[in-house]
């Protein structure tokens, strides 16, 4: 179980050895997967996702192609074939199996996709335990947080599909119902500008998209203490949110019009109620929860609406400085987003429940140069038409997210554990 | 084993009793599906296949609906949610999953669609040995019929799925390389015009787009006496059959360019060699064996390259008269077209191999009404802009083809068994 | 005027002299577009239309491709661009402007296209005065007879330009109501089956596809005497017609949602009212006249809801040979379908109105071939697919009908004059 | 003539009275018609581009809606059907014309749409004539730029209209060429870092993006003191360019593969030359000229390839104020990308000759907020997934461009005059 594998509590993740981490990270994807059955794990919902399958080979695969391949002379590669069908995007590595097509991999089957998993790691534990850690001790830690990207993926992408099923299956039995908060307004801490540093500094680990660290001017702003919920949502929808082209930007009105939104995705209406597809099946939804799977468009349209704005990333980034770094993550067992807390003056709800959507494009930061080789792809060209999105969320698992972490999403893309959280000028 | 199961020199199916027939084709079934992962089974192809699991439940749904649902009244339904998933096209019954999410269903798992499988063979047991058969019988008929529809689909949309794949896994192991045959002349045999009968008589099954009979007037003609090879369709190629625009019809050649056709579908060149991929995995191409995977329009540029052209669906029914019905079916267990034996002054390969297209569009005989019901449904409302094919293919179950049988396929469609038999004017 | 240069009363058009016949039909592409502005004459209102001027410039390059570049050793192309410009679909003869972009043609501008035509008509003049006939005589038919197809198409391709258009242009003032029919309930004709000849014969011009002629088998039927009319239709649609998938091909009712049609093509409702745009811009749909602008599709459908059936091709040529060979075309001026006459006991409005779908797919006649040379492509590679119309509409010139005319279209157009006439068996 | 009217040496737009500015420019679009026929200015070259006519009525609308209709009561509106044909994409103005059906509005004729553009300038006048500029003088401002930013697409669609003819008309005739400049490498200006205040302040005419007015903190950057040219285009596609994948965006490399580019838009290769199709015809590439009709991949993909960047829009504006205003802009009639002059240590080709990408996201600044009403609509909903270009080209107006002028467009795009200058960080 998720839950129980990496209850709260636990000290954090980054003080133990590098080989205790990363073991624990291999096996977290095969709990992740494991209420799954290999029927589950082979298929994709959609184009932008993923099998379970696939997920648990590509990660293997990344450390075959990174690790042992480039750096264990002693290595012998699983099987030839799985560069190809394993491969996700490196062109530098070459021709790959088309990602829409993921879901066609019935063979190699999921025993010898879990042998591959084992074959690599036994290597592993051998590099590890046998050779001088100097050259690919940072690729090791790449690994880590890589396969922590995919289990967040794994969780997202068997959201999806299961949303996809008329059964509407449940991933977990849904907990009993979360006790009701009392309901809190949201209120707005204030921030000074002036010139912040921002990005990554010092030894822990980060993407190279975090850097360089660099001085940004920050104008004075204020930032909402808590995400948006469902149930303001709701007020906007009622007040003619999605019918309204005025509040929206043009491509998100075009994007509402083509694809007839009219409510966050997974949100359905059964006899004059909404429910919320989520990983514990179709449940009521929660008013007080944070609301998930909007898309930048709506969550732009929503911030108009409501008088605000969405924060941008050297905003929240300076915000998150003042926040602890903790929050309802995949450790938590949730698996969902949950109500905040009773407010205390700072940003709550800043790392877990929901990635929260920044006005800030995916942009490289002034200097900033892609690794060289293959893993130079990982980040680096997919620097257009991207929104930034700050914090973490219920799928991110524990010790991965940071206040320097920049994920991304295309702005019509809603699939994800993906919310916001309101921004103003100061006043 | 297929073959096993189907073994050549059984008696004709219709002779045994209706419940015998019913349960070696529901068993038939499973051992289609025996050599295939749970995994396999679950994912969808193309649009226009359908997962194995699909037409395993698909196929129950057919008789839990029309027999055991509609006559039974003891009747309990395995359950409630399975008309959605399995209803394939049928208007009356409600709605349904859409057709190119056939494969998003993990849900439900096998094991429950094989307790499907079960629960619905013990009520049809039970209903065959305890009511009046009178309501009924020939519904059971036709759901035989239908399963065995599904059996040739099961392979070649299994071949679909693994002809994708880039391990090109093989369903069965490849037997040994067929001893290679004397290459004989394509023969041709002389039929006279005149006005006959055609469509189907008499007591044995057949489907209602079979009917009713009536007479035909047919010129005199010439049908050759085996089907078109592979070596006869490589010389089309090395003539430039695939980029001479005035071999085609306009919208096949639309067809060639915008697909880039430049071979019949599963043909891969590789090292110089033809290869073809085949349920036996990647094989190298017989030239003696019958051409498979054509469109359509490629069957008809061929024609038209040759001089001749294909033959209309009553010549043909007129020509199968005078031909053994049988041939290289399912029960062979040879899994693909084989090259004609010797000949014998009469047509050869009339039944098996590949289904023949014809130049007949699929349009409804003089007379023709569908069946009232929901089970109208089933034929007539395909009767536009498809062909009629006739014959049976390598995939076809023993039993199922007879002179009248109409299959039909758009022409531009290409995983079918699909061939040819060239014809022409009387000389 | 259209009505003016081709009013009823005149003698038929096959009797008189060639040149003369050849030039009248020359001029009346121009008169046909002589109320449009050259920027009418430019645009394209779809894929399906051409422009005005490609027609008129197409046409002119027909003549000059087929007969004075062939036939006429001193004739000087008039621009050897224009073979790229204006070529149709005959692969023979090399690339061409895309279909779809007909439509940016802007150049060669009007005055151009009309001189191109000038120059070919003094070529054909002095062709036709100087020299031996015999090369080309059938050819000039052949452009004859092509160029009324073409200004069909013209008239059919500029109201599908101004339905387009938001202010609803009219190509020609609206003629006063036609004075209100006594309505006339549908009447039927019972023809005795047995063996007939059809398909062309003897001196008259006919195109290649109404050939050879040969035997057909016709079944004892019963045909309509007249068109089916819009208030047929109403009731039609009044009784869900478009919302019932079981009277509908599967294919036919895919179109419908996919399309979101309501009525014909062309029709409107505005306040409480239906209106149908025509060449007389938006007008009051007329109950008594023949509904048009249906698919075959739609024309099927109707047919069941109202328990007959299309006829089909070879039944209708045989009741055409019972009726006169006259009808409500081009030359009438009307430019719409009109009501039926009083009935008389034959089959009435078989020329002129609308096309008659027909459940004939159209195909090859038996020992069809069609001519050597590009001319090949005229017909005969568009023999999949489509389906047979008979009879001749409103806007077919004058004489360019006949009994064993085969037009075709795919069964979901339907911006052509198409219209349906039932039949069923005999009683 | 285009060349005549805005003839350089003038005295700066600006300075002159209102009335006079607004003539001059409503002039300037007719100019810019006057070589082209009624058919030329009716087609749509795609759905990013419109009609000439289309850009004519529109300007006119825009005036009319805006500022005729909301500010003077005795106007009456010239058609009222012209509010759907010639509306943008104004949402708080209704209902209009699909963007990508521009094309079809052979209706109203450019007759009618003169007597439009009459009609309103005879409105203007007598309101700038008879009442108090207040209310409505920026608004003038407003329609002023508007229509000039309609001037410059009125040239690019047209361009794009020519280019897709297989005739390859030009606009105007070709001016003899260029004299050859001795070509100068590249050059490097250093500019220092630190805050400095950007966007829009002072008393001109400015678009609502280009504030508020705010500061910004710049890094020490490079940037080259021209614009890149064809040559070195010529050396990176010499140089594998469009073939290496790893210089691309991901995005990016999507479009290459699935456009198939291989080259700017509107450059051809014939018998071994590149030529590039231009408002003079197709005409030999000059290699001394700056690139222009690459889009933002492209653009992206030549400065890594250089190992170069491209500059931030900020960097580009503080680097502007350091150069002079002027420029290649339409007012030289030169019509054309032109080589750059002598190097003289500042920043050369700053405004005209093409747009330069930049790696700014079009997003808003700090503090902005869309103006009330349908003008609000604007700019502000462009705000996602574009890209900023500055500077201006040879299509644009004298006196349209400024160094806090923002244009905007997808990184996919390249019809307009869109070209680059590298950045560096500085060294």
């Amino acid at each position: 179980m998720v839950a129980a594998a990496l209850a709260p509590g636990r000290p954090l993740a980054d003080a133990r050895p590098l080989g205790a981490r990363l073991f624990e990270t291999r096996r977290l994807s095969l709990e992740i997967a494991a209420p799954l059955s290999a029927e589950d794990m082979t298929v994709q919902a959609m184009d932008d996702a993923s099998p379970t399958k696939w997920h648990l080979a590509h990660t293997s695969w990344f450390f075959e192609t990174f690790i042992l391949a480039a750096h264990d002379p002693r290595y012998t590669p699983f099987d030839e074939a799985f560069a190809y069908c394993f491969n996700s995007y490196y062109e530098r590595l070459g021709a790959r199996q088309p990602r829409p097509k993921r879901g066609l991999l019935t063979w190699p089957p999921l025993d010898r996709v879990l042998a591959y998993r084992d074959h690599v790691d036994r290597a592993l534990d051998k590099l590890l335990a046998e050779q001088d850690p100097t050259p690919w001790r940072r690729l090791i830690e790449v690994g880590i947080n890589h396969e922590q990207q995919h289990q967040e993926l794994m969780l997202t992408d068997i959201l999806a599909l299961f949303a996809a099923n008329p059964l509407r299956p449940a991933y977990r039995e849904a907990p009993p119902r979360a006790r009701r908060e009392a309901r809190e307004p949201m209120r707005w801490i204030d921030f000074p500008g002036g010139v912040f540093p921002v990005g990554h500094a010092g030894d822990g680990f980060a993407f190279d998209n975090e850097g360089p660290r660099h001085d940004a001017l920050i104008h004075p702003f204020r930032l909402a203490d808590r995400l948006v919920t469902n149930g303001e949502w709701l007020a906007f929808m009622a007040d003619g949110g999605y019918e309204t082209p005025t509040l929206w930007l043009s491509d998100g009105w075009t994007t509402v019009e083509r694809e007839n939104w009219r409510a966050p995705l997974y949100w359905e209406r059964r006899d004059g109620a909404w429910l919320q597809m989520s990983l514990h099946g179709l449940q009521p939804l929660d008013d007080d929860a944070p609301v998930a799977h909007v898309s930048y468009y709506e969550a732009d349209a929503f911030a108009r609406w409501a008088g605000k704005r969405l924060p941008t990333e050297f905003e929240w980034e300076v915000a998150a400085a003042t926040a602890p770094q903790e929050g309802n993550s995949l450790a938590t067992g949730a698996l969902r987003p949950l109500p905040a807390g009773p407010s205390n003056g700072a940003p709550r709800q800043m790392f877990g429940d929901v990635w929260e959507w920044t006005q800030s494009a995916y942009l490289p930061y002034p200097g900033y140069r892609p690794p060289k080789g293959a893993l130079g792809e990982y980040n680096g060209k997919f620097m257009v038409s991207q929104h930034v999105l700050r914090g973490g969320s219920c799928a991110t698992p524990r010790g991965h997210a940071r206040a320097t972490y920049r994920n991304f999403f295309y702005p019509h893309q809603r699939w994800q554990f993906l919310g916001l959280r309101l921004a103003s000028e100061a006043a």
